[in-house]
């Protein structure tokens, strides 16, 4: 992969909190992407001395694929997207941070208009090709004009480096920056999936739950795109929480810009040649969301929460996602107390098929209940280790039918009050 | 209201933790009852020094109604009382704190047969006519011997008075008893309904979230009992939360001995002379459940929510329990900050039927949001104010329909992340 030359950023000054210790050891290095120029600016919206507006300039024809939050509450620039997505085609993104233009009204409508309108001005497209979201403060109206007069300025210094810069002009309780990248054979030719996301509370299982830019130099029209990224969605961005609470602006979008290296047409997400990028992509939305998670607000571990023999598919990820947001078990695991009763507890209260006396829990690897008790080989001190690490897992076997389920999340700890006592002020 | 001699307890060592803010400043003096006879024992169950059974002897054609937890992984005394219900008579009532006899297989069946016959021998009646209820660790064997040991010695010592002591016996991570007294007219005739609850953490609204006895000396039939116990749980307990997560323990029983003084006979519960009783039913488990709420772990505020507008009455109350749950809202709260973007946020994930533009919501009567937006007279200082007591009031209408709902709930502070990091160890 090469090594690029990363724009010195200012954003990581945003966060007051201390860096998540399961931030990776080193960033991953995202390489240029044919048809995407990157550039972020400081407009000021609510942080001072860092940047928190970013552009993404795409090449002509580049498609793009969504998924959106489930809220009934959905933000402007939501509510925005959504239309733009159904003709499919994208020339720009712009993203802040700081205010997420959401509850704000025919303001904030207008809001999100005029930045569509600025981009559009800018990079020289129609207002509709260009998509965008904000992150931050629910409720405070947008002071749109802040980031519609740095665009041009901003698209000047526009280049195909600069992702880092992108994943953290993004960034808001965030700890550190979310990268991944990732390169894919399409029938014999190569090419490249780049990802950025942010987030770190309010985050739970309800569709794409932050906000996440994947870009594909690949040529895949917009129906292909979104049947990939609905597909790769389920086990990753669905399959994480911290806490519970779904966000007004959850977005993830997909762009392929088609100007990699030429391969063959590809019209049907199920065509075998797509096989590698299909899990390529996968491996890079995973990799984002458990970026996510490791930076849940407060967390100090990342859980993993594995339920096999549940009903169906469904019902072992309700049951996973009751425990995983159970904040008995995330504060048991967080005190390094093995205390599987709380995860006995998460099952029953699920409200899916379960048989006490079939159930069989295991942290680490090591069984610590099963036949409806105490395992007869349950050993304290075992247990006890297996939930002291920086990443827990956690295994639940139903034993009544076939369905699977994995999900990840944090721990609730401390850090979790602090960040969210405080935040908005 | 009768001044009564309470028996000196041990118990409020129990809790490691300071009294809730929240505490009343002094608890229901509750008067004796005809047909009940109370008596509490150092069983060594879990805690030193302190009581940890309670006995209850009822007179005989005492009649008995129940609500228990949803779970599918209840306890065992659950299940016990359950088969027993179905006829409808009980004599005796033993519970017991430090744990739960949850998860603990054929042994936890034993166990609760065990005491059921221990308590059955002491008082002279069928073991079928004993209910019982645990409360604590769950998945640790419960050591029925040192229960079954004291019980004679216990029961010789029952008497009239001992509400307090009784209250106090159960409690686990709560931090004070919980009592409440009423007293009602039965066509012209006066009877007394006490009771006593516990309940702290594993607090949630799928069933009485906790453990809660209610006496009366009304001649009630079991059927008559169960009708209006079904009907007050709705807004009582099942309108609490603390933390989202149901007990494997919750048990609500309400018995009437029938040895107050004589009244007509009632056979149905829509009887028009049971409407004060009801009435005061009702207030007693209110009462009861709000204690519950008001101990919640590490809570510092109460908060209440109130749902109007909404399509349903239950849809109304799914709204309000997704605010209540939302560890995001509550922590605003604890932090004193009108972060009401965080109420919309619940609004909009709770799934139900809602339109940004109709929704309006208030702190302490103090209107925040409208219109999709912020009110246009919202004033910072206020909302703070309002959110700054030991008492919140949040109101959301909807304006689509006519369902209404209230709930109530605590803060989440970081007394819930201590309590719950270190209490099995």
């Amino acid at each position: 992969m090469p090594k690029v030359k990363e724009t010195p950023s200012k954003a990581p000054k945003a966060s007051a909190h201390p860096v998540s210790p399961l931030a990776p050891a080193r960033f991953a290095a995202l390489p240029p992407l044919a048809g995407v120029r990157l550039a972020t600016g400081e407009a000021g919206v609510k942080y001072k001395d860092r940047t928190d507006v970013l552009l993404a300039v795409l090449a002509p024809g580049t498609q793009v694929a969504g998924v959106f939050t489930r809220s009934r509450t959905a933000s402007a620039p939501v509510d925005w997207c959504r239309v733009q997505l159904k003709h499919g085609s994208a020339r720009a993104l712009v993203v802040n941070s700081g205010n997420a233009n959401a509850f704000t009204g025919q303001a904030g409508v207008a809001g999100a208009r005029a930045v569509a309108e600025a981009a559009a001005a800018t990079v020289g497209c129609k207002a509709s090709e260009i998509f965008m979201a904000s992150t931050g403060v629910i409720g405070e109206p947008l002071p749109a004009e802040k980031i519609t007069r740095i665009l041009g300025r901003v698209a000047e210094e526009a280049s195909a480096s600069g992702w880092r810069a992108s994943a953290e002009a993004i960034m808001t309780t965030d700890t550190y920056p979310k990268l991944a990248t990732a390169s894919a054979m399409i029938d014999g030719t190569k090419v490249t999936i780049n990802g950025i996301a942010k987030g770190s509370g309010m985050i739970a299982p309800d569709m794409a739950t932050m906000l996440a830019f994947v870009f594909t130099d690949a040529a895949l029209p917009a129906a292909v795109l979104q049947e990939c990224l609905a597909a790769g969605t389920g086990p990753s961005f669905n399959s994480i929480t911290v806490d519970s609470d779904t966000s007004t602006s959850d977005t993830l979008l997909l762009f392929a810009t088609g100007k990699g290296a030429r391969h063959a047409a590809i019209t049907k997400g199920s065509d075998k040649k797509l096989t590698e990028f299909r899990r390529k992509l996968d491996g890079v939305l995973l990799e984002l969301a458990l970026a996510v998670v490791k930076d849940g607000e407060g967390a100090q571990k990342l859980i993993r929460i594995d339920v096999s023999g549940a009903e169906t598919n469904d019902a072992a990820k309700r049951i996973a996602l009751s425990i995983a947001n159970s904040p008995l078990v995330k504060t048991a695991i967080a005190g390094n107390d093995a205390n599987w009763g709380r995860v006995v507890m998460a099952v029953g209260k699920a409200g899916e098929a379960a048989d006490r006396d079939k159930l069989k829990i295991s942290f680490g690897g090591h069984v610590v209940a099963e036949k409806g008790q105490r395992a007869a080989k349950y050993d304290e001190m075992i247990a006890t280790k297996a939930v002291s690490g920086r990443e827990v897992e956690i295994a639940v076997e139903l034993g009544i039918g076939k369905g699977m389920a994995r999900v990840w999340t944090c721990d609730l700890t401390h850090g979790y009050i602090d960040i969210n006592g405080s935040y908005r002020s």
